[in-house]
């Protein structure tokens, strides 16, 4: 995927396991991986999440910073605030956590916003703030790794990757 | 691991999955994952071989050549390269294969130049040749991906990358 | 474990994915496999239900009730009948689950009753109505289909098995 | 598969893992549980005897002998008993393995007179000798607990488990 876009801001009602809420701007000079999920979604308790996990211990925080986008589609009543957070106390979710802010329809905003297609999904920022990856469903840890590290080897000027995986 | 050693050349009595014997030399210009294994060994077989299988359908074969190398130091008589022909056939290893020469005590030659540990061992050299990594035992998908990516990413002129993964 | 204690009924504020409500007595006659679980408990999510739903696929019908019991001891507010509706249709549970009373404490009625220590538990009556296992945590998929098969060729009748596997 | 056939007995040129040759006919009065496997089967090495080996650790020894069977029927030249031996030191198999003789064509003599369609085959024989269960392929850990249960639960004298699992 060759894009230089940059995402519209998350759009949060609130955020776990951070003082301060973030924003993607205030991010810029680290690449930035987000994981989109719902605490319900099996894909995303089995694979996305424990994903997430090993990327924010693998890379340095300094290079690379691991979010989350609890983004509620469906089953709504079942997954509030609430609920999220006993969720993430027994998952031992370890980053910070945005609940996406309800849309209007079924989709919440930032869900709406970045057209995401659904859970779980993963994005990843480069360090000037382009989305450079968007991958729904289930990506290999090796190609993660290299993509993250494809990005983190780039200088915050901005050249590309000259050599991305073939994933 | 900061190193900048050069390996001595593979001592091999013959190469399988290749036409002709390869050389650390000839593959200057590209990153090179060796799988240093043996046939028999647990440990190669369930982690070291796929996932060097794996790291061969990640990259591109033009930033990445993967190699094995066949470094009998128990069991000999059990392992022949007939053996090793056998085992690469029902395992469906893909990329060439050295088979180490024998030594005159237990270890094979390579692997004694080398100074290998044992097996699995998974070498990382970078595309001025230098050996870069080397990891005996378990690691995960993530790191290698991540620590292979940042050699690619290096010019053949050959800056160091700034950023290795924690791992 | 040699036991000989009948449990005491389910006391359900409700029962899911059944027509009517169950009862062990109702169940006389066939093995019951009880998995008390809770939504929000990794454990539970990872292997107990899992393994439940093997046994449902495993043992016929006739011979082998499968039953959930979900008994909230910690989160009530995360857990209401609304989210486990929600989670059950996302993972798929196939097997009648009952929502296990609150109580006055933290402990919900049935749990308490039956002094369970915690989710995942496996429990087993026999087709005679007795308790005849408590398993807390993990137990293997063979010796969770041998102990069942063990109850399943005891006859209504009530000679015990001569022949429990070591587990 | 109802059977009453009685398994010719195994044809080895030696046994590894046990003082004395067995023989079925020496077995009988307990279950017997036999995996035909190659030591360079992935399918063996991965799934079947990682299975037996937790059947050998499952159930009372008194109840259930278990058996390897090394059914060589291509690449013959590659597992000898020499390597065979390697192989099981370093997988550390701790059940008794025959070596199936060789025949005048591919299949060699135990694996021709009881029709096996391939490794792995896991084969279940009753108290009274006769074949109960014969499986190509994989199977899981959960029926097969539960067939071998039915098994040991029947009487020496003879009369069939009521109710075999779906399977």
């Amino acid at each position: 995927m060759a894009t230089a876009i940059t995402l519209p801001e998350i759009d949060a009602t609130e955020w776990l396991n951070t003082e301060q809420p973030l924003t993607l701007a205030g991010l810029r000079g680290r690449v930035v991986a987000i994981e989109a999920f719902q605490m319900l979604c099996p894909g995303c308790v089995e694979h996305g999440l424990p994903q997430a996990q090993r990327i924010a211990h693998t890379f340095r925080q300094d290079d690379v910073a691991v979010i989350g986008l609890h983004c509620v589609f469906e089953h709504h009543d079942a997954m509030p605030p609430l609920a999220l957070r006993a969720f993430m106390h027994e998952y031992r979710i370890c980053f910070p956590v945005a609940v996406d802010t309800p849309g209007t329809g079924m989709l919440p905003q930032t869900m709406q916003a970045w057209a995401l297609e659904g859970t779980p999904t993963l994005l990843l920022v480069d360090r000037q703030g382009r989305l450079r990856a968007r991958h729904f469903g289930k990506i290999s840890d090796m190609a993660v790794g290299a993509e993250i590290m494809a990005l983190v080897t780039e200088s915050e000027a901005g050249e590309q990757a000259q050599q991305p995986p073939q994933a």
